[in-house]
This record gives C-alpha cells, structure tokens and sequence, in this order.
C-alpha cells in the first residue's frame, strides 16, 4: 500500500505554484492514470491519443475543443471526454484552469512533437 | 472509435437529476473508468476496493473520510485519493456533492455487502 498522507489535494492552492500555459503538473496518481492540472491559453496544436481517451474538466474559465468534425465549449464545472484516436485541438480565448485525467506516460502533444510538448512526470 | 456527441457535461445539470444519497450515477467513461456523481449525507459503511485507488472530488458541500489510522476533511474544489486495500468510511454530516472516478464495475461498498450497496451502472 502506497504511504499515504492524510491532507486534501487544492485545486485552486496547486494552480497557485505555477504560471505556464499548456505545461501539465500532476496532482496525484489513480492506479496508472494521473491527475494533471493545466493552465491554457491560446492555440494548442492539432493531436489524437492513439491509445487512450483523455478527460478535460474545466476548473475555472472557458475553453473549446475543436474536432476536424465538430467543436465543444465548456465552462467551469464542465466536463469531456475525448475519445481515443480523435483529432482535437484545445483552445482558450483568456486563461483557463483545468484537470486533465489520462494514463501515465501519456505526451500532451500526442504523436506530434511540437514546441508545445511538455515535459511529463512534473509533480507539484 | 465511440459515436461522439459534441456537448459538455455539466456536473451540476447531472445532480438535479437524481436525489437518492449514496448511489453513484454514472456520466462519463474513459477507457475502461467510469466517472461517477453521488450525493452523500451521514455516515457510509467502513470497506475497502482490494484491487483499486479511488478519487473522491468534492463538487459542493463538506465530507470527510475516515480511516483507521487517521481522517481527511474535504471542502468544495479538493480531492482525495484513496489508495487500494485501505479501508475508508465516507461521511458528511450535510447533503455533499462528489465526483468518484474508479474502475468500470467497482461496487461502491467495496467486498462488504450491505443496504447500502448501490446498483451499478447507471447513468444520468
């Protein structure tokens, strides 16, 4: 059993620890999927999962998602899950807090390299 | 690939659509996890998920959980992650919203049969 600490995970006090858009910070681990909260604004780039379906909880703000078929907004207490293999590209017009809920290991950017690939496994 | 519908989930649009305390409805899978509102008043029965963490998230409201060895109080925008084999006993003394994201056929009462084992697999 993993040393446990009897202490709640803040969203809003973790959100405080950093600035960078588009870079994921984990918050905790499920099994092999983690918890990753993600300040964005702006464009991100175009990207699938290959492998997996990937969460976005909006924790603060708005944001869209756009698919080469469609396009969703949400807004704080929103929720979506993209589903495996789907191109998707987040956006947000002003920043825009989130929770992102994936597998371990998984790359923001997806297959594609870009500047916008982040380093994974950063803890806060 | 699923069949997708272009439309957030809003958390607080789901729990006006049930009032049972208790019996965890589902809104969303991602791979094979379900994310899964419940409304909790009083005290849950002490167990354990041998084979699997959970996370609580608070949505609204205060809960605690208790353990053997300690207890976690939680407000509105936290989270907790229960590791596997730990037993918990959810409680809150008001009505409080949360979201749990566990494994697909998780029995919210863990190896103890009792009233409170919930149905599985609903969705709202």
């Amino acid at each position: 059993m993993k040393k446990m600490k009897f202490k709640p995970i803040n969203f809003f006090e973790k959100l405080s620890k950093f600035e960078e858009h588009w870079s994921p910070k984990i918050i905790g681990e499920m099994n092999d999927y983690q918890l990753k909260l993600v300040k964005i604004q702006g464009h991100f780039t175009w990207h699938d999962h290959r492998d997996t379906d990937e969460v976005f909880i909006v924790l603060e703000g708005e944001m869209s998602i756009d698919f080469r078929d469609g396009r969703v907004d949400l807004s704080a207490n929103e929720m979506f899950i993209v589903p495996r293999g789907k191109e998707h590209k987040p956006h947000a017009e002003k920043e825009c807090r989130i929770l992102v809920i994936e597998p371990k290991g998984v790359v923001n950017t997806g297959d594609v390299e870009s500047e916008l690939t982040a380093r994974n496994d950063v803890w806060i």
